[in-house]
């Protein structure tokens, strides 16, 4: 019988939640080795979209360090992760892993580049963290935790409350978002909005489910790409969808709103 | 007969280091009261571009404390800000301030907003400081000074060698910069660069400083946007000009390029 989050004991959900902070822990070492110097050593992965994807060394280190904690706590678990082959598990549980996302924000030297740990059961990701090593900034959501912790403390995390698309921040990574089309669609929200930024990769998740902007509209994306901030923005009371309001776990289109009202609005907007 | 950088003795270029490195302390507790609060108290300052451009209470607060600091030490120099009158001065020096570089990206809660402290004379700034109050960062530029100091501790700031556009990585606040023509011409020198990144303000400029991007280009700044980077990039061993090749200090376009040879590449596109 495999594993839910309805199952777990509590010492279980305990141990679930330090052990997702440890598998971040252990990835910053190897992320921040490479963070900043002049020694990445970058591939360039293929890519349907023709966009530059870089991997470092970094992102190939991290994941395998997250991969061999995981192989000494819980090897009954499975994993996905960004840089190699998925790993069957027997639990019913798998942790979704991108050491690190926002590659193209890492080998700038931005601060906004995350690593991604999520633990999903059949129903999708229930426990997620975004991690930014350099700034030592730590979101966490899921099985009863909402919080950020870093340089000015701890905080619960908690989308702020429903304002109208006219009064709401939205970010998206690219301002070329997607396919021609996709483009277009998320267009028709960005001038609505009152303020539209980029540049953020994963960041953009963390800060809407710390209540500071309200909308972030992506296309394009892996399912580890938006694992951990499917459970950190669920915890924070924020929702997530793909562009028709279905399941986003799989990747693609990702519309994420602090407010059922907002998100009825940008969608409305993405499927005009 | 009014000071320039060229009479200062040892101890007094000693002085306005740690002076610039003191204003940048003093704005720092106006700047993070603030920071990913909800009690942010924005007004929309008249922009002729149309644009999004709130002056919160952190910025005033934070200028305010910057002056505070300068007429206890330094009451002979001039003081220009972005939220309060400029100041005269008699000694030939003027301390050129932005409390929050990126007020929109502060608002929002991303860490790549800036304190921007400069120092210039007659021929323009020759000291600066971009802080990054919430990381704990600072690079600073001038007077024999090159170095960046943060989460990593402390390294020297440094251009990074040549490369050619088609290698180069591009930075700019807005997608959308400055007038239509303004734009056009950016997008022709986005086209042909490796990878373009927004969303950063100030922070763009120390990783240009920093040897970790290639190129900024932006429109539509003030000369307290610009001071600061421009000497710390100077220090830097890069280069910082108008679209033309022209002093930059004024503010208004903005070229920032690691080396002379990406400088007239980028620059010829900017005007083709």
């Amino acid at each position: 019988m495999p594993l839910s989050r309805h199952d777990l004991s509590e010492p279980i959900r305990r141990q679930l939640i330090d052990l997702a902070g440890a598998l971040a822990d252990a990835a910053r070492a190897p992320t921040l080795q490479y963070f900043r110097t002049s020694a990445l050593s970058i591939d360039d992965k293929a890519d349907p979209q023709g966009r530059f994807d870089p991997v470092t060394a970094a992102d190939r280190a991290a994941e395998s360090a997250i991969r061999d904690h995981l192989a000494a706590t819980r090897p009954e678990d499975g994993i996905l992760g960004e840089e190699f082959a998925p790993t069957s598990g027997t639990s019913g549980l798998t942790w979704i892993i991108d050491p690190i996302d926002g590659t193209r924000g890492y080998m700038s030297g931005t601060p906004t580049w995350g690593v991604l740990v999520a633990l999903a059961d059949a129903e999708g990701p229930f426990l997620g963290v975004i991690d930014q090593p350099y700034i030592g900034e730590r979101f966490i959501g899921g099985l009863g935790q909402a919080q950020v912790s870093g340089p000015m403390g701890t905080a619960p995390l908690r989308c702020r409350p429903a304002r109208a698309l006219a009064d709401a921040v939205l970010f998206s990574t690219f301002p070329e978002v997607g396919t021609p089309a996709e483009g277009a669609a998320f267009a028709r929200v960005a001038a609505q909005a009152r303020l539209t930024r980029y540049g953020t990769d994963c960041y953009a998740y963390a800060l809407l489910a710390a209540g500071q902007i309200d909308l972030v509209i992506e296309a394009g994306l892996k399912p580890y790409d938006v694992a951990a901030p499917m459970a950190v923005i669920h915890a924070a009371g924020g929702i997530v969808t793909d562009w028709q309001g279905g399941d986003a776990a799989p990747g693609g289109q990702v519309l994420a709103a602090s407010s059922p009202e907002l998100h009825a609005e940008a969608m409305a907007l993405l499927n005009a």
